[in-house]
C-alpha cells in the first residue's frame, strides 16, 4: 500500500523522518512517497491545489496524507476521507478543498472525524499532530483497517478557495495558485475556459496566446501553455514568468473576453 | 530493516543517492529513511541533537548512519554503536554525544571502533566515508551481521556539547540547539526544567510565558512551548521567532528564576 | 528492481511524487533512489556528469532516468540505452553524454529511439514526458519488459559537452561542471591528467599542490583533491572555494605544466 505525504514542514527538519518512522513502525510494508515539503508555510490554498493535481497518478486505495496545519493543537478537527477511490488524512481547515468539492458527475466523498484515540501516539504533541495523530491513522488505514473505524461520519467539512474561477461583471476572474520551479505561474483556469479571442490579464501584462509548449513561444515573449494537469500556466521559454511579472500565490488574474465557465 | 540517514550532504548533490545505492547493493532489502541532509555545513551539535529527537520514532533495531565528519580522510575513527535498542553508525567526533550520553537509569551503550575493511568499499576514497565505510556497515547490519564484527569494543568514543544546561551562579543557561522551518528556536531546555516564575532571556528579549501551542500566543508575542520531543521552543504564533530575535545556534540562553535542573 | 532519478524539477512542486506515482502503477515493486533533482534548469551537461558520478554505486540492471529537458514537447526524442551494465531513459539531447560517449575498452552502447506508444501514458502532455513517457518507460524496464520493445535502435544518438579535457596550444583546458554543496569546484580533469609540477589556473588564482583530503590544506589555502569519484576538484578546507574564486559552472580551467592526456 503507498502512503504519500504532502506538508509544509520542509527537509531541514526531522519531522517528516519522524513521520516515516511512526508509519513504518505501524505498516513496515507500505512505500512511502513524498509529493511536495516545500508547501509555503500555512498556505491551505496551495496544497490543497497541489494534492489536487497529484493524487490521480497513484493507483486507486493511495493514502494521501495533507498536512498544512496552522491550527495545530487548537479546535480544528483531524479527518479522513474516501474521495475518488482514494484515501485522505488530514486536519479539517481547507486543505483538501479541491478533493472534497463534490462535482456533479461525482459520487459524494465519504468523511470521518478522527477521534479514536486508540489508534493514535501517546502522548499526542499539542503541536506535532502529523506525528501523532495522522501518521498513525495512515500507517493504520495502510494495514487495511477500515476508514469507518477512525470516528464518525460527518458532513460539515471545511471547503474554501473557490476551485473554480469567478464571474466578476464581463470578466473571468482567476486566481495565481502555485508557482513552480521554473517560474511558470500555475493558475485555476482550465484550458477549457479560455475560448478564441481571449485576453488574460496578469500584473498589467496581457496575454493572448495559448502555445502548445514552453518551446514554441519566442524567447522572453509571455505565453499560455495547458499545464500537465489541464490547468492554464502563464510562462515564459526557459525563463521564470513569475520573476518577470513579479507575481504571488493569489494574485488575481482577469480573462477579458473568450470566456466560458464550465 | 530500516536504515536511516543523517547528513550534511544536502540533496543538490549526488551523495546521499550514492550512499542508498552501496546500501541497496549490500542490502536489496533494505528500507532507507532520510531523517535529514541539511545538517548545517560541519556542525556536529545540531546533528547530535536531531537524530536523538528522531530516532526513537523507529523501531527497535533501526540503523541510524549519521555522517556530519568535517575530519572525513584524517585520524578520527568511524565507530558504531548499539545504544537504546538502536544501532548507530557515525565518525567519532562527538555527532553521537546526546545518544551516548549515558543516563543514570539505562545500560551503558556498546561503541565499537570500525576497523574491518573487508566490510569496506574498496578503494576507499579520502573524501567520503559515507560511502565506503559508513554505507556498507550500515548495510552489513541491516542483513544481519553482528556488530561486533566492525571492530574492537571502544570505551573512550567522543562526548561534546553537554546535553544538559549549565548552572551559572544564580542563573540556567542552555543554547539555542536548532532552528526549525518555521523559524522557532529550540533549545536544550527541557519542559520540567521550567518552574512556575521562570524568566528566559534570549537575545535581549524576555519570555515568561509557556504555552500549550503555537495558536495559544498573541500575534507578535513571544512564548515558550514544549516542542514536540519535550525540548522547550521559543516560538511566534505563524512568524518566525528567530527572525525577530536574530538568533542562531549555538546563541545561549538564560533561565533566570524557577529553574530546576533534573 | 531499483530506478534512479535525476531532473531538474526540484522538490518544491509535485513532479517528481507523480513521476514516482506512474512508475509504482507499473511497476508495484520497483525500488526508487532519488540522485538529485537540483540540476540547473535545463542544465545538460551538470546532468550528465553527476549521473555518469552515480550509476556505477548501484547494481547492475538498474534503471536510471535522467529527465534534464529544456526540449520537452518539441522535435527532441526519447531514447532508452543499455550501457556499462545498466539502463538509462533520457531525452535525446546530450544528457547521456558521458554515459554514450564510447571509450576504447568498452562494449559500445546500444541505444533505442523511444516510439511506441502502447507503453506512454495518455494523453501525453506537450510539458511533462517525465510523466507520460519516460517514467511509464522506466516502470516497463522495472517490470522486465525487453529494451528492444520500446523503438528501433539508432546510432545517431547526441554527445555533447566533451567528456575529456581539450588540449589548446601548450595548456590543457577543462571545465567546472559541478559546484557541491561545501563549495568544492568540481573539473572534468582526472586525477591522472595531473603531473608532478603541474599549475592549475582558476579565476585568476593558481592551484599547485594536490592534498590528500581537505583536511590537510592550511585553512584558507586552496588545494586540489582527487575527489571520490576520481575528478580533481579546487576546495578550501572547511569553506567554499566556489565563492571564494566566484566560479560557476562551465568555468574554463587551464593545466599550465605537468599535464597529460589519456
Amino acid at each position: 500500500m503507498i502512503i504519500t505525504l504532502t506538508t509544509d514542514f520542509g527537509l531541514s527538519d526531522p519531522f517528516v523522518g519522524i513521520m516515516k518512522g511512526v508509519i513504518l513502525s505501524i505498516a513496515p510494508e507500505a512505500r512511502i512517497v513524498d509529493i511536495t515539503h516545500d508547501i509555503r508555510s500555512y498556505d491551505v490554498s496551495e496544497a490543497s491545489f497541489l494534492v489536487n493535481s497529484s493524487f490521480r497518478y497513484f493507483p486507486d486505495g493511495t493514502i494521501h496524507a495533507v498536512i498544512v496545519d496552522p491550527g495545530v493543537g487548537s479546535m480544528r478537527r483531524p479527518i479522513a476521507a474516501r474521495a475518488k477511490n482514494h484515501y485522505f488524512v488530514a486536519p479539517d481547515n481547507g486543505v483538501l478543498s479541491y478533493i472534497l468539492h463534490t462535482e456533479r458527475s461525482e459520487p459524494p466523498p465519504s468523511v470521518y472525524r478522527i477521534t479514536n484515540e486508540a489508534l493514535f501516539r501517546k502522548p499526542v504533541s499539542h503541536t506535532f499532530h502529523g506525528r501523532d495523530i495522522f501518521a498513525p491513522i495512515a500507517g493504520y488505514l495502510a494495514r487495511g483497517a477500515a476508514i469507518e473505524t477512525v470516528g464518525e461520519a460527518i458532513t460539515d467539512f471545511a471547503i474554501k478557495s473557490p476551485p473554480r474561477p469567478v464571474i466578476r461583471g464581463k470578466k473571468l476572474v482567476a486566481n495565481v495558485v502555485h508557482i513552480d520551479k521554473f517560474g511558470n505561474i500555475v493558475t485555476n483556469l482550465r484550458a477549457e475556459d479560455l475560448q478564441p479571442g481571449f485576453r488574460i490579464r496578469v500584473a498589467g501584462h496581457e496575454v493572448s496566446q495559448l502555445c502548445r509548449t514552453f518551446s514554441h513561444a519566442e524567447p522572453g515573449e509571455l505565453c499560455a501553455v495547458e499545464g500537465s494537469t489541464g490547468y492554464v500556466e502563464i510562462a515564459l521559454n526557459q525563463s521564470s514568468a513569475a520573476n518577470r511579472l513579479n507575481v504571488a500565490c493569489g494574485t488575481e488574474i482577469e480573462v477579458e473576453t473568450g470566456m466560458r465557465i464550465t
